[in-house]
């Protein structure tokens, strides 16, 4: 079981590698928590140093380092991550995936692998060279270590805020979610919000497990992942996580509010956990303590410009 | 004299209006005070809340409103202030005045009045305005409510990092400069900022006053002022500010490394605070403690994406 016993050591273990992010106000009873200004542009630095630094507390990280699968925030914080504690880093990419990506993470430090057409191949790809060298795969979501960091971010927003009744956070493979959910237990409630073209949390939910979903619209660049991992949905049926779906509309309306009204620039992705409170989807009731996590900025800002 | 008592007198009668915003550490003894996601996108709503409640306390308020002559981001900082207060405003600005500025000033709900071609002649016709009805005149940074009303950010910045030693601001008119230089005398040192192309600050030390300056390069659409103010000079000598100067390449950079290290988009103008340490020009000595203060965000950031 993931509790959040797990989260309180990743606490300790990442503090001094990863940013503590302001918390603003943001309205009465409602608070946005910039974690998109974490090292790397996203969360998941949090994660990954903690993935890492485990095992080398326990004695078990590989002279050749650790091998990640993704040419988004999850490979991008694994890089960072392995290369700030000088362990070398492997990032298995598709051949699709966009050139901007690779020089990304080659110039970061990572070996980048570029292998197949679609993120399944790269993944596999990825899976097969973990068990023919034995270096260590850190997940983009479903791995306790890789959890239990993210969920330092919820620990940082209670101590910051004094407390929250509510917490709104965007669901991919649910990482963050999982994490949060477990860390504040018993202490305030989260509600996971995706997009309706990448309702893994929502689909979980209804069927009783994770099950694979269809991946579209403009957040499957962040929140792309095809089903949600087995720690997410535990620690959301535990915990009683409850699910909000939003519109790609909705997501837009939100981002691009974000930087007219606070000039804060988020991930289209991110923005769906704001766009619960925006379109009403989510109706805090009067006094309620609100809080919603920014978790990722790395978005193309062009569009936001005028 | 100008001191920091209006300042505290500022900080009470605007709470409330204004948004408390956020610190983030960014490093050993530095901290960014992240200003640019005030109310407006930049502290000009400080100083534009204070002018009219201060002028409402003392019952000095006309009922035909508030006229200020800008173009930028003290332009539509009045507009929000007295649309949020309720009170009519118009705003003065040249012909040649990008169409979109004009536009986000109606949207605020301000009257726009188009006079003349440059900036001067948009102002004149604000003073004359002024004098033919009364209304309340709010400059752009040379009035004490403008000038206490933007210190209200060094009052927070001490209050949210436990005190300073050194406070970068990018200067213009001074405005900002003059209000944290008085709220902080005594407790920290203020160093002035500059782009080498408007360096108002520096030639107004090195003449004994202020003095006009030629305007140019890519912060004139920030920090474009063609002189300091009285009340900026003034408090510069007493209380010791330091003036820096940048180029508008390392601006460019500084504006860049924000966006790239931490997510957040900045106006040039403002990034020439933080150009002072990424370049040099400032050097903190072991053991300073050292804030930046990010001003301003009203800014395109479509040549930050890639």
């Amino acid at each position: 079981m993931f509790t959040g016993s797990e989260v309180e050591a990743a606490a300790a273990r990442i503090a001094g590698h990863i940013r503590t992010t302001p918390v603003m106000a943001a309205g009465p009873g409602l608070f946005m928590k910039l974690e998109h200004v974490q090292h790397t542009g996203s969360f998941k630095a949090r994660g990954a140093f903690n993935r890492i630094l485990a095992a080398r507390e326990d004695g078990e990280l590989p002279e050749n380092g650790v091998i990640a699968a993704s040419g988004g925030n999850a490979g991008v914080a694994v890089a960072h991550a392995a290369v700030a504690l000088g362990v070398p880093a492997e990032v298995y990419v598709p051949e699709t995936a966009p050139e901007v990506k690779v020089r990304k993470l080659t110039a970061l430090g990572a070996t980048v692998r570029r292998v197949g057409r679609i993120y399944g191949d790269a993944y596999e790809a990825a899976i097969k060279r973990v068990a023919d060298t034995g270096a260590l795969f850190c997940h983009a979501y479903d791995q306790p270590e890789i959890c239990a960091g993210q969920g330092t971010v919820g620990l940082e927003l209670l101590a910051q805020t004094g407390g929250v009744d509510t917490i709104l956070i965007a669901v991919g493979g649910g990482g963050l979610m999982a994490g949060v959910a477990a860390a504040v237990e018993g202490r305030a409630k989260v509600v996971g919000v995706e997009p309706e073209r990448i309702p893994t949390l929502n689909r979980a939910l209804e069927a009783g497990g994770p099950v694979d979903v269809e991946v579209g619209g403009t957040s499957a660049d962040s929140l792309g992942a095809t089903r949600l991992g087995d720690i997410a949905f535990e620690v959301a049926v535990r915990t009683g996580v409850e699910s909000l779906l939003v519109t790609d509309a909705d997501i837009a309306r939100a981002r691009r509010a974000l930087w007219d009204d606070h000039r804060l620039v988020v991930e289209h992705g991110t923005a769906a956990a704001l766009a619960a409170l925006a379109t009403g989807a989510y109706r805090p009731r009067p006094g309620e303590r609100v809080a919603v996590i920014l978790c990722g900025a790395n978005t193309d800002p062009s569009d936001l410009a005028g």
